[in-house]
């Protein structure tokens, strides 16, 4: 192991950076400093708390003319808007779905849903999603395209779709990836439940597949409490991610009838009134989650064994959560890393068991995955909520 | 056909019941009188909306203590609730589980998602949930009990569970269900959706099976904007449904593992914040539902070829949609009153859809359903919201 790395010196840079916040520096924290409660009040004053209400149709838009996404489809987090998705996308039972191995498990979560088989890609160190010329030389030997299908020659299931996942909000890289969807006839679902906020050449993640899944669980740049939504540039498939999520309800003054198994994903109306107030502040948070990051990368900037992670090229990234990475040869140092930071009040936390790692998919079919773990031995997240870089804060 | 039931005077006792309100009356609304805003007030200022907070663990522990189960679980719905449920009593792909013909559609669907196949039951009159005697005697003859499993001798799949329904809030006859639950080796869930408040024996329902679902959906006794809870009165099933609903986490300050597919169907903390409001006003609610109920009672006491619904022997209901019943004879005459009250303003709508009617349940394996089929003809849900039977309505 080297000894390039001081780890108290990084704990020093931290706290040089976070030094006006007392007590512990969560990792990633929401604020409420608009309209929520306003609006979370007409909800509970009108009785409108629930499935149907003005604010779940105002949150739906108000995502849709964000995003630039034809329609929006409110759920009740990110991992039914996943769900969703894939079944929207016709990923059924003995499928595989492609999903990187460094992800949250909900990515893989969701393909076992639909009784499908996560099939682990590895990762690329610029974009620290999936990795495209990997995928494609691993596809070139597994893979085969009979009757517009992509077939794993080994496994002989139909590899249905790819779902890249926008790593702490990072776009992956789609053109690459939409070509390779393309070529292999795979259905590209963009996981962009970190990724609100963030571009990719100029036009917002989650319109370069055919649907895409965003979350707004607590700790997302922005928060409904429990929440997610669906996109597509599909009208056809927007109006039919809305029924299935609705419990495939068919519409009638007062019958009671379902023309599919349906789920009940829909998000409540207090939810979404928790939502519209917090899309209107979100060009502040981004705002200051890029002024948060340029102190980081400054701070950062020239120290030994450690770097803080930079938006990729093409990319302009939410910076949701922010992450060092430790040089290979420091590796050792990063659980030394992560208990001095935590002990002295710095909320910092590795990046998550890679999918190959957990009992559940332990046996998945993969690719080579040592970037993903090299990654993995690496990377740090650190305080990266909106306020740490609010206009206030040190420069 | 008869012509005893004149629907003109239904709708006059409706309107005479009805009559203090202006506008439309909606079939159920929910009642926000309590500390709905303070709580969720509470959350926004302190930042504690999504799924850790101290709201969460209240609800969760006055649940528990109000129906007397050892163990509550906050969920995202009823519908993730009965999923749940249904897994953690070892339901799997290929099973069967016997779901009541005459329910709302999530029952079955829950039943779908674990890749089982719902067997329907009939209906009894009394309680309008499933008929024991006609379940027993069905099972009589396609059940084999074998290795301590229960076996449909027709399809040759393990009948692993049962599903009753409390019917608007009707406890079923929970007794004989658990004996023939016990008697034929198969799990007794309880899908307590419609009946928080509702009590069979004294005792709250939810506590007669191995796991029971709640549901505090907009429409329900009591909301949380969307919600349900599992209850169980087994600390370890406790637990592990805990776990399992919480993605299965494995506790760990910083590292961020799973041992197993998990479900990310944790409650909210701000939707929690409604429902501890709401549990406060749950005696007042039912209390006034009692008295509605009471009025309708008097109202179509005597009154030719409709009957009231009323709460089976044995229990305690708490009304949740009260339900006419029109005399057999009079079965063509719904759809007319469904129309003449809807158009004057009283919500009112058919019982749901039957399973078998569905067509996604449609080749299901079911038993003779003519009861089902019965109610199905001739029930008509009318308001209901605990407002309607406040003091300051009329006697």
């Amino acid at each position: 192991m080297s000894d390039r790395l001081d780890i108290q010196a990084v704990l020093a840079v931290l706290k040089s950076v976070l030094q006006p916040y007392q007590g512990t520096v969560p990792l990633h924290e929401p604020c409420f400093a608009g309209n929520e409660l306003a609006y979370v009040k007409e909800c509970i004053e009108t009785g409108w708390v629930s499935s149907v209400g003005k604010f779940v149709d105002r949150f739906e838009q108000q995502l849709a003319d964000y995003t630039g996404a034809k329609r929006a489809v409110a759920v009740v987090n990110g991992t039914a808007a996943l769900h969703a998705c894939l079944l929207l996308s016709g990923v059924r039972r003995g499928d595989e779905v492609l999903v990187p191995a460094l992800t949250f498990v909900a990515t893989a979560n969701a393909v076992a849903y639909c009784g499908a088989t996560p099939h682990l890609v590895d990762s690329e160190l610029k974009t620290l999603g999936m990795d495209p010329k990997k995928l494609d030389a691993h596809l070139r030997i597994v893979a085969d395209v009979k009757q517009d299908s992509c077939w794993n020659r080994t496994t002989g299931k139909p590899i249905r779709a790819m779902v890249p996942m926008h790593t702490f909000g990072h776009p992956a890289d789609l053109d690459a990836l939409a070509e390779i969807a393309n070529h292999y006839r795979i259905t590209l679902i963009e996981d962009a439940a970190e990724s609100l906020g963030s571009f990719y050449r100029g036009r917002h993640t989650g319109n370069w597949g055919r649907i895409a899944a965003l979350s707004f669980n607590g700790n997302k740049v922005l928060t409904t409490g429990g929440g997610g939504a669906i996109l597509t540039n599909d009208e056809d498939l927007g109006t039919r991610a809305k029924h299935l999520t609705t419990t495939a309800r068919v519409a009638h003054p007062w019958e009671l009838a379902h023309d599919q198994v349906g789920y009940n994903y829909r998000m409540p109306n207090i939810n979404a009134a928790l939502g519209c107030a917090q899309l209107e502040q979100l060009p502040a948070f981004l705002e200051q989650k890029r002024s948060l990051a340029e102190r980081y990368k400054k701070a950062f900037f020239s120290h030994e064994g450690i770097t803080f992670f930079m938006e990729p090229e093409h990319a302009r990234s939410n910076y949701w959560l922010n992450a060092l990475m430790l040089d290979e040869e420091e590796a050792g140092q990063r659980d030394k890393l992560l208990e001095l930071t935590n002990r002295n009040g710095i909320q910092t936390r590795p990046a998550w068991t890679l999918m190959h790692r957990l009992p559940m998919y332990r046996s998945c079919p993969r690719m080579d995955l040592s970037c993903a773990e090299s990654i993995s031995r690496r990377l740090i997240n650190i305080p990266s909520s909106a306020v740490l870089g609010a206009e206030h804060a040190p420069s």
